[in-house]
């Protein structure tokens, strides 16, 4: 099992997202995280999906996902030459009495609060994987009473390959 | 037409992408953007879907998630009670002598620069819509060589309705 992230170019039509999210439910493999929206180009749109496989069904996948007519291109965005990033808001259930302990937190990882109300805290921060699972472990003290993560998204570094 | 933001709570499982684009693709509906990751629960995971529509449709649309087994709960995230974030990257063709005109355009917006290469930069900002728009509106004057945006998601404010 391995895990991949991989960028692909799409047209911005409506039945795309349903097709390429098709490949993968057939095969009864989850999809750990998906974004998808605009790119500089109207007519286009870039997905990122993370998933988990066995190399030949990932190979199988890619090459069937190229298949389709609305598919521009697939790159696997890897460690070295890629920069990944991931944004995550979080509410936490937090008395007055603390709240500067949820600032301490925050000021340590450089996320910033978003919201403040009589028993509760939102905090956004932005990040590859590691970080943000770093900082929801050290919020675990505290009641996580909402929690969204945008999944990866991602570009290759230099300008060698671009578009 | 209106544009919502829907937060979709949803089970972890393989098909539910799946199922939930397709009730946007059967009716030509293009998503704006779609995000989807685990939530603080590994058991499920949470959406975030940006969508143009007439009010009749969107609440067919969203009456027919709720069938869905695997859709636990549908929120509609408004501007006033919710915070919503979005990250963009973008690769500029830079050449040396032009970097400090983009790393004024980074500071001006607190963006981050995250990679610098001999004829690009990597540029990360986080926002609201309006503000990544403005950004990438200023760079305009550059070469885009790539962008990704992973689309907009979010929670309401305060700890009210939480999970």
């Amino acid at each position: 099992m391995r895990k991949v992230v991989l960028s692909v170019l799409v047209d911005n039509t409506s039945g795309v997202l349903n097709r390429v999210a098709g490949l993968f439910s057939r095969r009864s493999y989850n999809i750990d995280s998906l974004t998808v929206s605009e790119t500089e180009n109207p007519l286009y749109s870039r997905m990122t999906i993370v998933v988990h496989g066995d190399e030949d069904t990932l190979e199988q996948i890619k090459k069937q996902m190229l298949k389709l007519e609305d598919v521009k291109g697939i790159k696997e965005l890897k460690s070295g030459d890629s920069v990944c990033r991931e944004l995550v808001l979080v509410k936490v259930k937090v008395a007055a009495q603390e709240r500067p302990q949820i600032t301490a937190i925050a000021d340590s990882f450089r996320a910033k609060i978003v919201d403040v109300a009589k028993q509760s805290m939102m905090l956004e921060l932005t990040g590859n994987e590691t970080k943000l699972d770093a900082f929801i472990e050290l919020l675990d003290g505290f009641e996580i009473l909402e929690l969204v993560r945008t999944g990866l998204t991602g570009l290759t570094r230099g300008a060698a390959d671009d578009k």
